[in-house]
Formats: structure tokens, C-alpha cells, sequence
């Protein structure tokens, strides 16, 4: 199953020509799944926009979320007389399902597919306390969901993180992320799968071609004429690891252990990385990371490929670069990889896809 | 002073990479003023944003408005360090004011600048029966405003007009569509300038070079040394009259005279045209016009320049369309210029710009 991220915005707080507003695409074999979107009309003039099935949002910031109502739009226009479509479920911060709802009802917006909004409850340490307390306000102005309105998924204090998503191919976690309001990193980790068929083994053991096979691999034993029960793993390889994605939202670092386990071995690590080094400070003052910051995290979780984003509108990408510019969005690389032991570091520009190549 | 009209989208329902949401600003001597505005990031990242002074909703759809939380955050970031600025104006059907409020207050936005939200309060004829309930709804959720939170704009019945501007450049006022939810057109009229100075008036009746210059020019009367007293009139040139720009939001007509009336003989009149001729019910269906519709409206009103915009998805641009093409776009402009005796039509295209000359 082919898997990829699509960078649809890379610049922070506000969309420039160069970097759109923080959205990403996860694709998983033709089934989008969404990691943070906003405003940025791409995807949805893509085309593809009624192919997303999952809709993640990190943190409540305008650049992280004001597109979701034109999102749903686009997706309903592009969805045609899809019938019996499953609902597109929603995650995000508290106070996500009502704005959605408002929303819609206000401009009258009847939108051709079913949706539920799953809401996150942050919990006090995840931002500033100023800030937690407009964030209080908002949860108590909520409706309490009713049936088939989605969920209120509140922290596994146990595991330090919040269960989404448990179906037949993915997990998908939540795991909390301290910022200016609260904000969340997602983990997907795709299920174990049963690995090929050993032909060789097949042979030997006398199994004929035909149904049988289809069964083995499928995990069920078949009996053979001869009386001989063939199990599963008599003939199977070792099955496929699953891969993992991880996605974090605004923040200048996490809140707890729940992230780190999570990210643990990612294949992929996208961490934002808002400004430079040399202005760590101004960064935390404002909840978010630089290259260093994003660098020790995913070495902590011996990530193993770590790819930044979320720029100040001031790091042009590569291809605007001043030649010999110091101060540039090559610098923020050569910060991070310093960190890594030059293990190579990926800057995110708009419209990249970074493919996630199965396991072997 | 220069005008001039910058179309941001010319799409309707949704983004395409070849038309946006339908957009535009109308700029004066450099001064922002917006049409309408959507999810448009262009304006926003041509770092001019921090211009705007006003900004017209034409009505609630989506497509329409759901832009404008973006744009706002884009304004304040744009508008720097910049001290006791002007609150910016912004003009919608009743209900837009909560929508900016709560949108403000969920995602923790400071605006560096002041807002108020003047509302528009549609009329029942301006919608199908069934969606002007939904309406009626929305309002009623609405809160009163307080001192400094905007107007409450109702219909001037006299005139069939809202009137939203009186300053000392422009009149602008709001005329009542027909549509799936109320809709409005703006009027924006300049005011007439006093003339020049007549050079040779001046000469022949004794005026000496100097502050009195000034004084006629701004029209107050000055004495001579002989006594004799000049009033304005008798050295200024003709008054240079106001130009008109029309602009109409979504609409398969106007409800009374009031339309006719404010665009009458309009310098430039904006006019959508989803759809063409040959599907004239269709449009009328979903409150949409044609050609023909917008032409009608346009030779009723004498406009002196006529402008289609807002066009289904399915009309691309000029550049784009096929040689010999039949449903095309140039058809539309055909179209419309069939009923207005050949007079030459407009094609709005993404970032066209047409400038409103001075009037001699």
C-alpha cells in the first residue's frame, strides 16, 4: 500500500507567494487522510478533495483552521451523487465542533455527505495559564454532543495520550503539545500485516495452488487431502511492519512523555521549526520551535527521518536563496542536522511529497 | 484620484486554479477598499492587506465570506506597529458580526486593530420562502450591538437603498438582490470636486498669484486689494463629476427599482453571470444570472461599461479556452453583448485590473 505526505502550506501565521498556510495531505493507497488543514485552496482545486476520509486539526490558531468550513465545501461540491459515503470524521481541540456547526448553518450550507466532529479536550498544561482560561470559556459555551455527533475523547492518563483512531489499517494517537493555546501532535501507525507467501515452503509442504492459498494468506489454516493441517505461519514470511507517521502541531516542545513514546522509531517526523537558533528565545515566547528544538525531540525518539516546517515567511525556499545568505532557510538544515549527528534533515516546501516506502 | 477595480477570484462555488472565489478590491488613490472578499490568499500575501478600510459582504454563502477571518488576521499582522489607525469597516447582512466575534474569540486572535460590523437587514422578498427562515434563525441568535460595535442597517423604504457610506469621497450604498439567501449590491459614488482654476478668468479679473488661489480653489470667496469680492464660481473651471462603480453580489435579479436606480448609468457595473444563456433556468434555479440577465440589467441602467464575473468553473479563462469552441467563455461575452447593441462586454479574469478613469 502506497503511502506519501504532500505539503499543501509551509509557512507560519499568515499565507505568502512562496509558503502557504500549515496544511499536509497524508495519502494512503487513493484514501486521503488529512494532517493539519487550512485555508489553502489547493488540494481543494486539486480535484481530490472528496477522496479525504479523516480531517486532523492541531490547535485552534486562524492559520490552522479557517479553511476547514471551505474545505467541507469543496468536498461536498467534488463528491458528486456519491451516495451511502461514510461520514468524514473531524479531530481537533474543543470548541471545533460548534464553530463548525455555526459555520455551516450560517451561510445555509448543506453539504452532501454525513460528518462527525471528534473533540480533544487539552488539559491546563498545555498552554500558558492566561491562555487556558479563554480556552475554558469556549468548552463551556459547547453543546454537549449527542448521538452520531462524535466524541469528547479526554486524556489516557495512563499512556499520556488520546485514542482516535483504532481501525483495520491504522492507530492513530494524540499526544499533547504545550504552545500559546493548546495544541496536539498526531501519530499514525499503521497495523502489523501478514506477510507474503513462502513458495518454496508451500511447495514442500505439498499445499496446491488454488483456494488454499488465499486462505493461508489470509490468516485462516486449511486441511489438506491428505489429513495434514497447514497453519498460517507454517507458510508465511515475516509479516510487514507497519509504518509510522508523526505529526506535530505548533509548540515549543511537548508536554510529557506521551509524544516521545508515540514518535518513538518514526519513519516520519514532521516538527515545526518557526525561526532559527540564534531567536530560541523569541520562539518559545511564542510557543514554537527552532531547528535545535525540533532536532533533540527527534533524536530523543530516534526518529528516523525528521522533516521540518512551518517557516517564518522570512525563509524563502531553497530555490529564492541569496546565494551566500547566512541568515536563510539553509542555515535552519545545517542547525538541525548538527544536532543529528549530520543524519540528513528535509525542509518542507509547498506542494513536496515525501513518499513513506513500506518496510522490508 | 486614481481608481481602479483588482478582481482577486472571478469563480463561482468554489476555487479552481484558473478562477477563485469570487473577490475583488476596488482601490482608491491607494487607499483599500474591498468588494467582496473570500478565501483568497492573493491579496493577502501582496502585503497590501494592511490597506484595507473597508470591506463589503455582498451575502452569507461560503464562497463569499468564509475568506474573511483569514484576511483579517492578515491585516493586523501586515498592519505592523501602526498607531491609532482607523477601525476598519466592515459592512454584511445581519449575522456576520457573530460569526467574526466567535471566530475571533476561538482562535484567541488579538487584532491590532479596531473593527466594527455595520448589519445589513435583509428584506423577505430577497430569498425563496424556506431559506428566509433559516435567516430569520440566524438573526435572532444575534446580539444587540453596543456602543461602537457597528450599525444595524435597514431599508430606506423611500429610497429602496441601505445606506452604509456618507464621507467626504464616497457615497456607497446597498440595493437589494434576489438569490438563495438575501444578497446585496453596493453603489459606490464618488462626490463631484470643485473644477479647476481658470487661468485666464483669473488673469482678467485682477486675481493675483498666491493664497487666494488656494481659497477659491477650495471654494471660499476672496476680497481684492480694489475691493472687489471673487466668488468661486466665477474662476473654477465645471465641477469634475463622481464616477459610479456597481458592484452586485450573486443574484438572478434585482427585488424593486432601488437597483436601477443606484447603478444608473454606472461608470463600470459588475455583474455575475454563472451560467449562459442556454441555461438560464438552471441559473435562475440556484439564484444565479446569465449573460442576458446581466445585459438587461446593464442597458436598464445605461451602465457605460458592463463586466461579467463570478463564472461556473466549467468557463475558463480566454487564454485557456479551445480554437473554435462553442460553450466557452467568448460565448457568454457574445451573449451579453447581443442585447446590448454590440457595446463592447467584459470578461473578468484573476488579477484583471480595469481602471475608472477622471471624468472630463
Amino acid at each position: 500500500m502506497s503511502m506519501d505526505v504532500t505539503f499543501l502550506g509551509t509557512g507560519a501565521a499568515y499565507p505568502s507567494p512562496t509558503r502557504g498556510a500549515s496544511a499536509l495531505v497524508l495519502r494512503c493507497e487513493g484514501q486521503f487522510s488529512n494532517g493539519t488543514y487550512t485555508g489553502r485552496e489547493r488540494l481543494a482545486s486539486g480535484d481530490q478533495a472528496g477522496r479525504i476520509t479523516k480531517i486532523f486539526i492541531t490547535h485552534l490558531h486562524g492559520d490552522h483552521f479557517f479553511g476547514l468550513p471551505g474545505l467541507l465545501c469543496t468536498i461536498s461540491l467534488q463528491s458528486g451523487s456519491m451516495v451511502t459515503k461514510q461520514p468524514i470524521e473531524i479531530y481537533g481541540p474543543a470548541g471545533l465542533r460548534d464553530f463548525i456547526w455555526q459555520t455551516m448553518e450560517l451561510s445555509h450550507t448543506e453539504l452532501v455527505f454525513p460528518y462527525v466532529v471528534h473533540e480533544l479536550v487539552p488539559t491546563a498544561d498545555q498552554c500558558p495559564t492566561e491562555e487556558l482560561k479563554e480556552s475554558v470559556h469556549v468548552n463551556k459555551a459547547d453543546n454537549p454532543p449527542k448521538d452520531g455527533q462524535g466524541r469528547t475523547i479526554v486524556l489516557d492518563s495512563e499512556e499520556n495520550s488520546h485514542l482516535l483512531v483504532d481501525d483495520e489499517q491504522f492507530v492513530v494517537k494524540a499526544f499533547r503539545l504545550f504552545h500559546r493555546i493548546p495544541s496536539f501532535g498526531f501519530s499514525v501507525v499503521e497495523k502489523k500485516r501478514p506477510g507474503k507467501l513462502n513458495a518454496q515452503k508451500l511447495k514442500d509442504l505439498g499445499v496446491p495452488p488454488g483456494p488454499a492459498y488465499g486462505k493461508l494468506k489470509n490468516g485462516i489454516s486449511v486441511v489438506l487431502e491428505n489429513g495434514v493441517t497447514i497453519s498460517p505461519q507454517d507458510v508465511l514470511k515475516k509479516p510487514i511492519v507497519g509504518r509510522k507517521i508523526c505529526i506535530l502541531g505548533d509548540c515549543s516542545g511537548v508536554v510529557d512523555d506521551g509524544g516521545v513514546k508515540l514518535c518513538f522509531e518514526a519513519d516520519l517526523l514532521i516538527h515545526e521549526a518557526t525561526l532559527d537558533d540564534t531567536q530560541m528565545d523569541k520562539a518559545k515566547e511564542h510557543g514554537h520551535s527552532t531547528p535545535h528544538m525540533a532536532a533533540a525531540f527527534a533524536k530523543l525518539c530516534q526518529a528516523k527521518r525528521l522533516v521540518l516546517t512551518h517557516f517564518s515567511q522570512r525563509y524563502k525556499p531553497v530555490a529564492l536563496a541569496r546565494e551566500g545568505e547566512t541568515d536563510g532557510i539553509v542555515e535552519l538544515k545545517k542547525q538541525a542536522e548538527s544536532v543529528l549527528d549530520l543524519q540528513e534533515v528535509t525542509l518542507a516546501e509547498d506542494f513536496m511529497v515525501i513518499g513513506i516506502p513500506i518496510k522490508k
